[in-house]
């Protein structure tokens, strides 16, 4: 027998109610399990009072021997959990419209082994990034969207291709159309969004205009979880550049491409790797 | 005679529509004046077809000849001017509250000549940074505002100042008090706030405890004109800082306090070196 | 005759020993060509005494009359000049190992319209780009390099290609030979080299693992000149990301390749709108 | 009695080599002196194969019982550790000599609260910021150094003074003497410099002079510990600014001691909350 001699490299994510015990409960599960703690951060929020944990661990144990060993200190403090094999892909679903900067860069770091996502399927409501999506062997779908039974088919579309594909996330790289409530509601907790600007700041359409009009020395871009109310969900990460006077509301655009490329891509690699967890209306990001 | 062993360093800035021959008619009038360009910035404005200039200039020449030399010029372009000695110290008056970390960042930088102002009079509405002023030897005055006579005196009060010490600035150093309307109005164009956020990300009270609620991933800074429109004055200046969930809102604060003394004092730097120019609602930094 | 209705945009870079009149002379001479000045810069370096000077002007002068309209200018003040339309792409040639960040950024924002250059050719001493490179439509070569032969033979293929191709710049995306000293003279101020290291940091190999062993806080990338001696030509520019100490040398290779990836493209768009400037072994740059 | 309402807030850093179970036999001691951690850290070095652990937790237990609960697990895993009071303030000699830029930092944010240190003497080669530190009303000697003896003597006087005070931490804020190696030796691991350059870019003297000359696009300051060997002791922290090309020498080093400035204070921050680990030539910084 040679079982004995692989080692898993498990991630594992706890949240609770805050209270004594919990590491100490946690690390003897780990124990128990035959695993080496090789990365661990903890949160508690003053906010919601809940406790948050993500650990990296090596074990020689299988996923059933590890689960048995959670179970016990799980039910003990009633936590919600995620257990994963560290670096497995994450099967993700990409929306995009037509603008390309987002979808090369994921697609981009994908294939040079820098993003932990498997990419299905692009599903776009127009055809013209074909091409690129092409170049990386993704499959790439159109649905045209031009009134609301289009906006709907298309919205089912989406249901059908996460069902299919067993999606865990749903990244819209400037996919340009305003989700219903009611898929917002479907994907919550697993469709990120990146919007071009430094939210709060400039809510809505156009904000580079908005930010040129204000004459602003820092554009930026803001990932954050979809919710129905719209560019107010959790924020996820940002980033800024700085701009002067002399910028045009077309040089704002293009400078500010490139920070929402790395804001997006980076946002989607901590959710791919379990960094990502929710408090209320605030991401805990255990970076 | 020994006169034109002197050498003056002037710096001028000019305002006017934009249209062809500008440039050459201006630096005609610099040679005319024995001047020799040292630095040189300008800017079109396709929002208001306005047209900035900023230039140094040395020359042996006294203003009155300087003036002269200009004068045509002006005139043919209906010019906006102004001409000052390079480094001459702007007359400066700070109003303060209880808050130290903008005012010892001004005055220190200031005795340290890093920040070419005098600064006359600090006014305050508390007595909390009296030792902080007097160690700097800046005359330090309060006056309580309590209601809306208390209020009333101290804006009589700084106009006064500002007639008395022929004041050019005035830097509201976290003064925590809004101006009226007609104080805002007599200070046009010459009275800079900081404003402790990354506008127009959280306006009005308490912005880092908005951004601690909203789980913002960047805080900052921004320094304006104060208009009467609350907040909404031409940006001068930001600066933002990255932060985690684990920061506290009086954690935001003492991060973000940083931020507001840099980049207040970096706006008044530059107003007082004749690099701040207003564009409508937008300005012209000539770094 | 319709020939007044065109509107050409220039682009002008003038170079020459510091002294007075010079702003004045040249706005003349583009007075004359019957241009207006829509963007200026000047520099006047005190470590060598230059007067730096790029300006972008709006006339209906074409090339022929423009030239004649500066002649007598550019004589009295002995000047090395560039005299160019704006946005005309600068036939560039690319040299790559097997690392594709670089060239993909390169080829990306190309094809985006957002970099003023065309590339006739990339030229690699590895097959690794191929499909890449093929997939952005441009001419793709390998030449091994194994020893001093196939090297010269390689470095003759490069000056073959500058010559066919008329090319302006070239560019050592990750191209990761060292060039001939002869080499590095034939292309001097014409070749762009990204270094994966904050400059004068760690030079010659393997910087990131140098970093990781010293335990630095910041990673970065410096786009400069090629000169023969190695890594010391003109910096062009420079950017850094905060790193921790959790980070493996591997890690470090992926985050300072988003660093180096910018770097350069920022680097060559600014070359190619002649805003890069030699004053000894600095550059101006006039962004 | 009414001893177990008291919570006592601990800070406990442990070092040892890494293996299995560390995290659980330590959380046992936590629970054993009836502990609750409210903020942990850890990191495997895969250098040097040592575990580094960080606890803040909140107990009713005094130190006696915290020690006793915590003794076998040091025993067992052969523990470096330290125990302390969350916020107590660690006893810090600031060295300096004629620039006041960080020794202001430090007092001024030290009196704000923000900076957990007392300090009972500031130590100088020169009189120049007598008036500063006065006003903070912080005890301020001069020795001045011109020679060998001189310098000995002041060294004896640094020696004396850490034994005195008690001291835990020797800051040289812009103390413009080298040590002597046995000075260094004495205070290995606690004893902070800043240098006025981004390491380990320009060593030596005058690295702004270097960094002009060179042309670089960011300057920076790099706060670490001393060893003997001269600007090569373990980084703590790192800040860059961006500047161009039109900066003096002088200006750039009034850029650069913003930066100075604000690295040190936050190395010292970190040091004196017990987030500084040293791991071989490298730190471990638990932000």
């Amino acid at each position: 027998m040679t079982a004995a001699t692989t080692t898993n490299h498990w991630v594992l994510t706890l949240v609770c109610a805050d209270g004594p015990g919990i590491v100490h409960d946690v690390s003897g599960a780990v124990v128990a399990a035959r695993g080496n703690i090789t990365e661990s951060q903890q949160f508690a929020s003053t906010d919601t009072g809940r406790f948050f944990m993500r650990l990296q661990i090596e074990s020689p144990a299988e996923r059933a021997e590890f689960e048995a060993a959670l179970a016990p200190v799980i039910q003990r403090f009633d936590m919600t959990w995620t257990l994963d094999v560290v670096g497995r892909p994450l099967r993700t679903l990409v929306l995009a419209s037509t603008a390309g900067h987002c979808v090369n860069d994921l697609l981009f770091r994908h294939r040079g082994g820098q993003l932990p996502v498997e990419i299905p399927l692009v599903l776009s409501n127009h055809g013209t990034l074909r091409d690129l999506v092409d170049f990386y062997d993704v499959p790439f779908e159109v649905l045209p969207v031009t009134d609301a039974a289009s906006k709907a088919e298309f919205e089912k579309r989406v249901l059908r291709a996460v069902d299919e594909h067993d999606i865990e996330l749903v990244v819209l790289a400037r996919y340009m159309q305003i989700l219903s409530p009611e898929l917002c509601e479907a994907l919550a907790g697993r469709c990120i969004n990146i919007h071009h600007s430094f939210l709060p700041g400039f809510k809505g359409a156009n904000p580079y205009r908005q930010a040129h009009a204000r004459g602003v020395k820092l554009i930026g871009a803001t990932a954050h979880f979809v919710t129905s109310d719209l560019d107010e969900g959790p924020i996820i990460e940002q980033n800024v550049v700085r701009v002067d006077h002399s910028r045009s509301p077309s040089e704002l655009v293009a400078i500010g491409q490139d920070e929402e490329s790395r804001t997006l891509t980076q946002a989607v690699k901590w959710f791919a790797e379990s960094r990502v967890l929710l408090d209320g209306a605030r991401t805990i990001i255990f970076r």
